[in-house]
Protein backbone atom coordinates (compact mmCIF):
# COMPACT_ATOMS: atom_id res chain seq x y z
CA UNK A 1 0.00 0.00 0.00
CA UNK A 2 1.06 3.49 -0.98
CA UNK A 3 1.10 5.53 2.34
CA UNK A 4 3.01 8.43 3.91
CA UNK A 5 2.27 7.58 7.23
CA UNK A 6 4.61 7.36 10.25
CA UNK A 7 5.42 4.03 10.61
CA UNK A 8 6.40 2.08 14.38
CA UNK A 9 7.44 -1.42 15.92
CA UNK A 10 6.58 -3.13 18.86
CA UNK A 11 9.11 -5.01 20.94
CA UNK A 12 7.80 -7.02 24.03
CA UNK A 13 10.58 -8.29 26.50
CA UNK A 14 9.52 -11.17 28.24
CA UNK A 15 10.95 -14.80 28.79
CA UNK A 16 7.48 -15.77 30.01
CA UNK A 17 5.94 -14.76 26.40
CA UNK A 18 8.99 -16.85 24.97
CA UNK A 19 8.07 -20.06 26.97
CA UNK A 20 4.58 -20.14 26.44
CA UNK A 21 3.82 -19.61 29.57
CA UNK A 22 2.16 -16.54 28.99
CA UNK A 23 0.03 -15.44 25.40
CA UNK A 24 0.90 -12.15 24.42
CA UNK A 25 -1.77 -10.23 23.58
CA UNK A 26 -0.28 -6.16 24.28
CA UNK A 27 1.15 -6.13 20.48
CA UNK A 28 -2.24 -7.09 19.25
CA UNK A 29 -4.41 -4.30 21.48
CA UNK A 30 -1.29 -1.86 20.19
CA UNK A 31 -1.60 -3.22 16.58
CA UNK A 32 -5.61 -2.20 16.62
CA UNK A 33 -4.90 1.19 18.04
CA UNK A 34 -2.25 2.46 15.63
CA UNK A 35 -4.35 1.34 12.59
CA UNK A 36 -7.09 3.78 13.80
CA UNK A 37 -4.88 6.29 13.75
CA UNK A 38 -2.80 6.39 10.62
CA UNK A 39 0.61 4.88 12.64
CA UNK A 40 1.67 1.62 10.10
CA UNK A 41 2.79 -1.17 12.23
CA UNK A 42 6.08 -2.67 10.24
CA UNK A 43 7.53 -4.91 12.37
CA UNK A 44 7.29 -6.63 16.13
CA UNK A 45 9.46 -8.68 17.98
CA UNK A 46 9.25 -10.63 20.99
CA UNK A 47 12.80 -10.91 22.80
CA UNK A 48 14.11 -12.73 26.04
CA UNK A 49 15.02 -10.63 29.34
CA UNK A 50 18.79 -10.18 27.95
CA UNK A 51 20.15 -7.28 28.39
CA UNK A 52 21.84 -7.48 24.90
CA UNK A 53 19.43 -8.70 23.06
CA UNK A 54 17.06 -5.85 24.03
CA UNK A 55 19.69 -3.15 23.61
CA UNK A 56 20.19 -4.69 19.90
CA UNK A 57 16.66 -4.64 19.19
CA UNK A 58 16.24 -1.05 19.97
CA UNK A 59 18.97 0.18 18.01
CA UNK A 60 17.22 -1.84 15.00
CA UNK A 61 14.33 -0.84 15.30
CA UNK A 62 14.14 3.10 16.38
CA UNK A 63 15.07 5.64 13.81
CA UNK A 64 16.55 7.93 16.33
CA UNK A 65 19.23 5.16 16.49
CA UNK A 66 19.48 4.43 13.11
CA UNK A 67 17.03 1.69 13.44
CA UNK A 68 14.32 1.10 10.58
CA UNK A 69 10.64 2.81 11.84
CA UNK A 70 9.64 5.91 12.71
CA UNK A 71 8.81 4.69 16.22
CA UNK A 72 9.69 2.35 18.64
CA UNK A 73 6.60 1.17 21.50
CA UNK A 74 7.84 -1.33 24.05
CA UNK A 75 5.96 -3.61 26.39
CA UNK A 76 7.13 -5.30 29.84
CA UNK A 77 10.35 -5.70 31.71
CA UNK A 78 10.04 -2.18 33.75
CA UNK A 79 9.05 -2.76 37.53
CA UNK A 80 10.97 -3.55 40.81
CA UNK A 81 12.68 -6.85 40.67
CA UNK A 82 15.81 -8.61 39.34
CA UNK A 83 14.69 -9.72 35.99
CA UNK A 84 13.63 -6.14 34.99
CA UNK A 85 16.12 -5.05 33.37
CA UNK A 86 14.60 -3.19 30.21
CA UNK A 87 15.27 0.61 31.47
CA UNK A 88 18.77 -0.29 31.99
CA UNK A 89 18.81 -1.43 27.93
CA UNK A 90 17.17 1.29 26.79
CA UNK A 91 20.03 3.62 28.71
CA UNK A 92 22.70 1.82 26.93
CA UNK A 93 20.84 1.93 23.44
CA UNK A 94 20.89 5.79 24.44
CA UNK A 95 24.04 6.08 25.48
CA UNK A 96 22.86 7.56 28.35
CA UNK A 97 22.84 7.32 32.10
CA UNK A 98 20.13 5.88 34.65
CA UNK A 99 19.27 7.39 37.73
CA UNK A 100 16.31 7.78 40.37
CA UNK A 101 13.68 10.38 38.45
CA UNK A 102 12.65 13.46 41.12
CA UNK A 103 9.54 13.59 39.34
CA UNK A 104 8.57 9.89 39.24
CA UNK A 105 9.69 9.51 42.80
CA UNK A 106 7.06 11.83 43.76
CA UNK A 107 4.64 10.69 41.84
CA UNK A 108 5.00 7.44 43.16
CA UNK A 109 5.56 8.17 46.86
CA UNK A 110 2.34 10.55 46.93
CA UNK A 111 0.36 7.79 45.29
CA UNK A 112 1.92 5.41 48.04
CA UNK A 113 1.23 7.80 50.89
CA UNK A 114 -1.99 8.19 49.95
CA UNK A 115 -3.01 4.15 50.29
CA UNK A 116 -0.56 3.96 52.83
CA UNK A 117 1.90 1.56 50.92
CA UNK A 118 5.68 1.51 52.63
CA UNK A 119 8.11 2.74 50.40
CA UNK A 120 10.63 0.29 49.96
CA UNK A 121 13.70 0.63 47.98
CA UNK A 122 12.46 -2.33 45.66
CA UNK A 123 9.47 -0.08 45.47
CA UNK A 124 11.77 3.02 44.37
CA UNK A 125 13.78 0.68 42.09
CA UNK A 126 10.86 1.59 39.57
CA UNK A 127 11.70 5.41 39.45
CA UNK A 128 14.77 4.73 37.80
CA UNK A 129 14.47 6.28 34.68
CA UNK A 130 16.97 6.51 31.82
CA UNK A 131 18.60 10.34 32.10
CA UNK A 132 16.86 12.54 29.62
CA UNK A 133 14.21 10.49 29.63
CA UNK A 134 9.67 12.07 29.88
CA UNK A 135 7.43 10.20 31.53
CA UNK A 136 4.62 8.26 30.88
CA UNK A 137 1.93 8.57 33.32
CA UNK A 138 -0.83 6.08 33.70
CA UNK A 139 -3.60 5.56 36.05
CA UNK A 140 -3.67 2.52 37.14
CA UNK A 141 -0.27 2.10 38.65
CA UNK A 142 2.23 4.19 40.30
CA UNK A 143 5.13 3.54 38.26
CA UNK A 144 5.52 5.17 35.21
CA UNK A 145 6.41 4.10 31.78
CA UNK A 146 9.03 6.82 29.80
CA UNK A 147 10.07 8.06 26.24
CA UNK A 148 13.52 8.56 25.20
CA UNK A 149 14.34 9.64 21.47
CA UNK A 150 11.30 7.60 19.09
CA UNK A 151 11.09 4.87 21.80
CA UNK A 152 7.97 4.70 23.99
CA UNK A 153 8.74 1.89 27.05
CA UNK A 154 5.92 0.53 29.21
CA UNK A 155 4.48 -2.23 31.54
CA UNK A 156 3.63 -5.73 30.25
CA UNK A 157 0.92 -5.97 32.77
CA UNK A 158 -1.96 -5.68 30.40
CA UNK A 159 -4.11 -3.30 32.27
CA UNK A 160 -1.20 -0.47 32.93
CA UNK A 161 -0.06 -0.75 29.42
CA UNK A 162 -3.25 -0.25 27.69
CA UNK A 163 -3.47 2.95 30.28
CA UNK A 164 0.18 3.93 29.23
CA UNK A 165 -0.72 3.95 25.77
CA UNK A 166 -3.65 5.84 26.49
CA UNK A 167 -1.97 8.33 27.64
CA UNK A 168 0.88 8.72 25.34
CA UNK A 169 -1.55 8.67 21.95
CA UNK A 170 -2.05 12.34 22.50
CA UNK A 171 0.95 13.04 21.70
CA UNK A 172 1.90 10.66 18.55
CA UNK A 173 2.20 11.54 15.17
CA UNK A 174 -0.72 10.78 13.24
CA UNK A 175 -1.40 9.59 9.40
CA UNK A 176 -4.05 8.91 7.56
CA UNK A 177 -6.23 5.91 9.18
CA UNK A 178 -6.26 3.07 7.16
CA UNK A 179 -9.94 1.78 5.56
CA UNK A 180 -10.73 -1.54 4.82
CA UNK A 181 -13.43 -3.80 3.34
CA UNK A 182 -13.71 -6.92 3.73
CA UNK A 183 -15.45 -10.01 1.62
CA UNK A 184 -15.74 -13.47 3.19
CA UNK A 185 -16.35 -16.72 0.25
CA UNK A 186 -16.90 -20.21 0.90
CA UNK A 187 -14.09 -20.77 -2.13
CA UNK A 188 -10.73 -22.27 -1.01
CA UNK A 189 -7.61 -19.49 -1.93
CA UNK A 190 -6.59 -20.69 -4.90
CA UNK A 191 -10.40 -20.49 -7.11
CA UNK A 192 -9.86 -16.69 -6.00
CA UNK A 193 -6.71 -16.05 -6.62
CA UNK A 194 -6.69 -14.94 -10.24
CA UNK A 195 -9.36 -12.35 -9.56
CA UNK A 196 -7.85 -10.89 -6.85
CA UNK A 197 -4.41 -10.41 -8.88
CA UNK A 198 -6.23 -8.80 -11.71
CA UNK A 199 -7.62 -6.77 -9.26
CA UNK A 200 -4.60 -5.77 -7.18
CA UNK A 201 -2.88 -4.85 -10.66
CA UNK A 202 -5.69 -2.36 -11.25
CA UNK A 203 -5.50 -1.14 -8.10
CA UNK A 204 -1.48 -0.29 -7.37
CA UNK A 205 -2.65 2.16 -4.52
CA UNK A 206 -4.76 -0.40 -2.50
CA UNK A 207 -3.31 -3.23 -0.57
CA UNK A 208 -5.16 -6.76 -1.03
CA UNK A 209 -4.95 -9.82 0.71
CA UNK A 210 -6.57 -13.19 0.91
CA UNK A 211 -6.62 -14.86 4.31
CA UNK A 212 -7.75 -18.94 3.87
CA UNK A 213 -9.52 -20.20 6.71
CA UNK A 214 -11.15 -23.61 7.63
CA UNK A 215 -14.74 -24.09 9.26
CA UNK A 216 -15.62 -28.15 9.89
CA UNK A 217 -14.56 -29.48 6.14
CA UNK A 218 -15.60 -26.54 4.14
CA UNK A 219 -12.48 -23.90 3.29
CA UNK A 220 -12.84 -20.19 2.87
CA UNK A 221 -11.24 -17.37 2.03
CA UNK A 222 -11.15 -13.71 3.41
CA UNK A 223 -10.81 -11.16 0.88
CA UNK A 224 -9.62 -7.87 2.24
CA UNK A 225 -8.99 -4.67 0.41
CA UNK A 226 -7.14 -1.85 2.55
CA UNK A 227 -5.99 1.51 1.79
CA UNK A 228 -6.11 5.52 2.48
CA UNK A 229 -9.60 6.57 0.52
CA UNK A 230 -12.67 5.23 1.11
CA UNK A 231 -13.76 5.62 -2.30
CA UNK A 232 -11.10 3.74 -3.88
CA UNK A 233 -11.02 0.51 -1.37
CA UNK A 234 -14.97 0.50 -2.62
CA UNK A 235 -14.48 0.81 -6.30
CA UNK A 236 -11.55 -2.20 -5.66
CA UNK A 237 -13.78 -4.17 -3.78
CA UNK A 238 -17.01 -3.75 -6.70
CA UNK A 239 -14.50 -4.36 -9.23
CA UNK A 240 -13.80 -7.74 -7.07
CA UNK A 241 -17.24 -9.16 -6.68
CA UNK A 242 -17.89 -8.57 -10.18
CA UNK A 243 -14.50 -10.55 -11.20
CA UNK A 244 -16.10 -13.28 -8.95
CA UNK A 245 -19.23 -13.21 -10.06
CA UNK A 246 -20.71 -11.98 -6.93
CA UNK B 1 19.37 -20.22 32.76
CA UNK B 2 22.13 -22.09 31.89
CA UNK B 3 21.61 -24.78 29.00
CA UNK B 4 22.94 -26.62 26.40
CA UNK B 5 19.41 -27.17 24.85
CA UNK B 6 19.35 -26.39 20.94
CA UNK B 7 17.73 -22.84 20.40
CA UNK B 8 14.96 -21.53 18.15
CA UNK B 9 13.33 -18.58 16.31
CA UNK B 10 9.66 -18.14 14.98
CA UNK B 11 9.40 -15.57 12.02
CA UNK B 12 5.83 -15.05 11.62
CA UNK B 13 5.03 -13.54 7.98
CA UNK B 14 1.25 -11.61 7.97
CA UNK B 15 0.04 -8.19 6.88
CA UNK B 16 -3.30 -9.23 8.82
CA UNK B 17 -1.19 -9.53 12.03
CA UNK B 18 0.50 -6.24 12.18
CA UNK B 19 -2.95 -4.67 10.85
CA UNK B 20 -4.19 -6.09 14.19
CA UNK B 21 -7.19 -7.58 12.13
CA UNK B 22 -6.11 -10.94 13.06
CA UNK B 23 -4.57 -12.29 16.57
CA UNK B 24 -1.51 -14.30 16.27
CA UNK B 25 -1.58 -17.43 17.49
CA UNK B 26 0.46 -20.03 16.23
CA UNK B 27 3.56 -18.73 17.63
CA UNK B 28 1.79 -19.39 20.96
CA UNK B 29 0.73 -23.41 20.33
CA UNK B 30 4.57 -23.57 19.27
CA UNK B 31 6.76 -22.35 21.90
CA UNK B 32 4.76 -24.94 23.74
CA UNK B 33 5.84 -27.38 21.76
CA UNK B 34 9.48 -26.34 21.58
CA UNK B 35 9.16 -25.77 25.34
CA UNK B 36 7.80 -29.84 25.82
CA UNK B 37 10.86 -31.13 23.85
CA UNK B 38 13.70 -28.92 24.95
CA UNK B 39 14.38 -26.48 22.79
CA UNK B 40 14.73 -23.13 23.83
CA UNK B 41 12.62 -20.43 21.92
CA UNK B 42 14.64 -17.13 22.11
CA UNK B 43 12.35 -14.66 19.45
CA UNK B 44 9.81 -14.36 17.69
CA UNK B 45 9.38 -11.51 14.70
CA UNK B 46 6.29 -10.17 13.07
CA UNK B 47 7.04 -8.75 9.40
CA UNK B 48 4.55 -7.58 6.65
CA UNK B 49 3.90 -9.67 3.43
CA UNK B 50 7.53 -7.58 2.11
CA UNK B 51 10.01 -9.30 0.04
CA UNK B 52 13.03 -7.55 1.75
CA UNK B 53 11.95 -7.94 4.86
CA UNK B 54 11.33 -11.84 5.00
CA UNK B 55 14.62 -12.25 3.14
CA UNK B 56 16.65 -9.77 6.00
CA UNK B 57 14.93 -11.23 9.18
CA UNK B 58 15.48 -15.18 7.90
CA UNK B 59 19.04 -13.98 7.57
CA UNK B 60 19.33 -12.16 10.97
CA UNK B 61 17.49 -15.77 12.54
CA UNK B 62 19.12 -18.93 10.45
CA UNK B 63 22.50 -19.75 12.07
CA UNK B 64 22.79 -21.35 8.56
CA UNK B 65 23.35 -18.21 7.06
CA UNK B 66 24.78 -16.26 9.96
CA UNK B 67 21.80 -15.95 11.67
CA UNK B 68 21.35 -15.85 15.23
CA UNK B 69 19.06 -19.35 16.67
CA UNK B 70 20.24 -23.20 15.88
CA UNK B 71 16.37 -23.53 13.70
CA UNK B 72 14.21 -21.20 12.62
CA UNK B 73 10.01 -22.04 11.69
CA UNK B 74 8.15 -19.07 9.54
CA UNK B 75 4.69 -19.16 9.34
CA UNK B 76 1.75 -17.58 6.62
CA UNK B 77 2.67 -16.40 3.22
CA UNK B 78 2.72 -20.29 1.42
CA UNK B 79 -0.92 -20.11 -0.17
CA UNK B 80 -1.86 -19.54 -4.02
CA UNK B 81 -2.29 -15.72 -4.19
CA UNK B 82 -0.52 -12.79 -5.61
CA UNK B 83 0.17 -11.64 -1.73
CA UNK B 84 1.97 -15.36 -0.91
CA UNK B 85 5.76 -14.18 -1.26
CA UNK B 86 7.39 -16.70 1.25
CA UNK B 87 8.66 -19.48 -0.89
CA UNK B 88 10.23 -16.88 -3.22
CA UNK B 89 11.85 -14.73 -0.57
CA UNK B 90 12.80 -18.25 1.53
CA UNK B 91 14.52 -19.26 -1.67
CA UNK B 92 16.42 -15.71 -2.29
CA UNK B 93 17.80 -15.55 1.16
CA UNK B 94 19.39 -19.41 0.41
CA UNK B 95 20.93 -18.05 -2.67
CA UNK B 96 18.51 -20.45 -4.48
CA UNK B 97 15.89 -20.84 -7.25
CA UNK B 98 12.49 -21.42 -7.08
CA UNK B 99 10.44 -23.99 -9.53
CA UNK B 100 7.46 -26.34 -9.51
CA UNK B 101 9.11 -29.00 -6.83
CA UNK B 102 7.87 -32.89 -8.48
CA UNK B 103 6.53 -34.61 -5.40
CA UNK B 104 4.92 -31.76 -4.55
CA UNK B 105 3.06 -31.57 -7.33
CA UNK B 106 2.50 -35.61 -7.44
CA UNK B 107 0.95 -35.55 -3.45
CA UNK B 108 -1.23 -32.42 -4.20
CA UNK B 109 -2.53 -34.06 -7.87
CA UNK B 110 -3.44 -37.28 -6.35
CA UNK B 111 -5.37 -35.43 -3.56
CA UNK B 112 -7.19 -32.94 -5.41
CA UNK B 113 -7.80 -35.80 -8.28
CA UNK B 114 -9.25 -38.06 -5.26
CA UNK B 115 -11.98 -35.16 -4.46
CA UNK B 116 -12.71 -34.16 -7.83
CA UNK B 117 -11.04 -30.88 -7.12
CA UNK B 118 -9.41 -29.06 -10.65
CA UNK B 119 -6.10 -28.61 -11.37
CA UNK B 120 -5.29 -24.72 -12.14
CA UNK B 121 -2.15 -23.11 -12.60
CA UNK B 122 -3.00 -20.93 -9.44
CA UNK B 123 -3.50 -24.34 -7.52
CA UNK B 124 0.01 -25.09 -8.95
CA UNK B 125 1.44 -22.27 -7.62
CA UNK B 126 1.66 -23.97 -4.11
CA UNK B 127 3.79 -26.93 -5.50
CA UNK B 128 6.70 -24.09 -6.19
CA UNK B 129 9.27 -24.34 -3.79
CA UNK B 130 12.84 -23.51 -3.52
CA UNK B 131 15.27 -25.74 -5.21
CA UNK B 132 17.26 -28.33 -2.49
CA UNK B 133 14.40 -27.79 -0.09
CA UNK B 134 12.42 -31.15 2.00
CA UNK B 135 9.08 -30.86 1.85
CA UNK B 136 6.74 -30.88 5.35
CA UNK B 137 3.75 -32.97 4.75
CA UNK B 138 0.32 -32.50 6.49
CA UNK B 139 -2.84 -34.02 7.35
CA UNK B 140 -4.92 -31.10 6.62
CA UNK B 141 -3.92 -29.40 3.36
CA UNK B 142 -2.68 -30.66 0.05
CA UNK B 143 -0.07 -28.12 -0.20
CA UNK B 144 3.45 -28.82 1.88
CA UNK B 145 5.36 -26.78 4.01
CA UNK B 146 9.23 -27.45 3.15
CA UNK B 147 12.52 -27.34 5.40
CA UNK B 148 15.81 -25.95 3.71
CA UNK B 149 19.16 -25.22 6.27
CA UNK B 150 17.46 -24.70 9.34
CA UNK B 151 14.49 -23.12 8.06
CA UNK B 152 11.43 -24.73 8.53
CA UNK B 153 8.44 -22.92 6.60
CA UNK B 154 4.85 -23.30 7.08
CA UNK B 155 1.26 -22.19 6.03
CA UNK B 156 -0.19 -19.53 8.37
CA UNK B 157 -3.93 -21.40 8.52
CA UNK B 158 -3.66 -23.20 12.05
CA UNK B 159 -5.27 -26.00 11.44
CA UNK B 160 -2.25 -26.11 8.45
CA UNK B 161 0.45 -24.85 10.86
CA UNK B 162 -0.36 -27.34 13.63
CA UNK B 163 -0.87 -30.67 11.44
CA UNK B 164 2.49 -29.51 9.89
CA UNK B 165 4.15 -28.71 13.54
CA UNK B 166 3.02 -32.32 14.08
CA UNK B 167 4.81 -33.96 11.46
CA UNK B 168 8.28 -31.98 11.69
CA UNK B 169 8.40 -33.13 15.19
CA UNK B 170 10.43 -36.37 15.02
CA UNK B 171 13.14 -34.97 12.99
CA UNK B 172 13.69 -31.83 15.19
CA UNK B 173 17.02 -32.21 17.58
CA UNK B 174 15.87 -32.23 21.19
CA UNK B 175 17.30 -30.62 24.46
CA UNK B 176 15.96 -31.56 28.34
CA UNK B 177 12.35 -30.29 28.38
CA UNK B 178 12.23 -27.58 30.94
CA UNK B 179 11.05 -28.17 34.47
CA UNK B 180 9.07 -25.28 36.03
CA UNK B 181 6.94 -24.47 39.46
CA UNK B 182 5.01 -21.84 39.70
CA UNK B 183 3.94 -19.60 43.25
CA UNK B 184 0.81 -17.27 43.10
CA UNK B 185 0.50 -14.35 45.89
CA UNK B 186 -1.53 -11.50 46.84
CA UNK B 187 1.42 -9.60 46.95
CA UNK B 188 2.81 -6.58 44.76
CA UNK B 189 5.47 -7.23 42.71
CA UNK B 190 7.68 -4.70 45.18
CA UNK B 191 6.87 -6.90 48.54
CA UNK B 192 8.51 -9.95 47.13
CA UNK B 193 11.59 -8.74 45.02
CA UNK B 194 14.28 -8.94 47.90
CA UNK B 195 13.48 -12.49 48.56
CA UNK B 196 13.15 -13.33 45.10
CA UNK B 197 16.53 -11.78 44.30
CA UNK B 198 18.51 -13.61 47.13
CA UNK B 199 16.91 -16.83 45.78
CA UNK B 200 18.16 -16.19 42.62
CA UNK B 201 21.76 -15.71 43.67
CA UNK B 202 21.39 -18.59 45.40
CA UNK B 203 20.26 -21.16 42.59
CA UNK B 204 22.54 -19.43 39.09
CA UNK B 205 21.84 -22.16 37.07
CA UNK B 206 17.83 -21.41 37.61
CA UNK B 207 15.46 -18.86 35.93
CA UNK B 208 13.31 -17.16 38.36
CA UNK B 209 10.90 -14.88 37.22
CA UNK B 210 7.60 -12.69 38.99
CA UNK B 211 5.08 -11.73 36.53
CA UNK B 212 2.58 -8.92 38.20
CA UNK B 213 -0.94 -9.20 38.04
CA UNK B 214 -3.81 -6.90 38.76
CA UNK B 215 -7.69 -9.00 39.75
CA UNK B 216 -10.13 -6.77 40.55
CA UNK B 217 -8.15 -4.17 42.94
CA UNK B 218 -5.40 -6.52 44.25
CA UNK B 219 -2.16 -6.41 42.78
CA UNK B 220 -0.59 -10.08 43.07
CA UNK B 221 2.65 -11.33 42.13
CA UNK B 222 3.29 -15.00 39.91
CA UNK B 223 6.47 -16.20 40.84
CA UNK B 224 8.25 -19.02 38.45
CA UNK B 225 10.96 -20.83 38.52
CA UNK B 226 12.23 -22.72 35.54
CA UNK B 227 15.43 -25.25 35.23
CA UNK B 228 16.02 -28.27 33.80
CA UNK B 229 16.95 -30.12 36.85
CA UNK B 230 13.71 -30.89 38.94
CA UNK B 231 15.28 -31.49 42.25
CA UNK B 232 16.89 -27.88 42.18
CA UNK B 233 13.94 -26.33 41.04
CA UNK B 234 12.15 -27.95 44.07
CA UNK B 235 15.22 -27.10 46.41
CA UNK B 236 14.81 -23.55 44.88
CA UNK B 237 11.07 -22.97 44.94
CA UNK B 238 11.35 -24.45 48.49
CA UNK B 239 13.93 -21.52 49.36
CA UNK B 240 11.29 -18.91 48.32
CA UNK B 241 8.68 -20.18 50.35
CA UNK B 242 10.56 -20.12 53.76
CA UNK B 243 12.09 -16.75 52.44
CA UNK B 244 8.74 -15.52 51.95
CA UNK B 245 7.36 -16.35 54.96
CA UNK B 246 4.76 -19.03 53.19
Amino acid sequence: MQSDNPTAAILVIGDEILSGRTREGNAHYLSQVLNSIGIDLREVRIVADDHDQIVAAIRALDKSLGGAWDMLFTSGGIGPTHDDITADAVADAFGTGIEINDEARRVMTERWEAVGVEITENRLRMARIPIGARLIKNAVSAAPGFSIGNTHVMAGVPEVFRSMVEALQPELKRGRPEVSQALEVLRPESDVASGLREVAAAFPQLSLGSYPFKRGDQYGTSLVIRGLDGNEVNAAMNALRERLGL
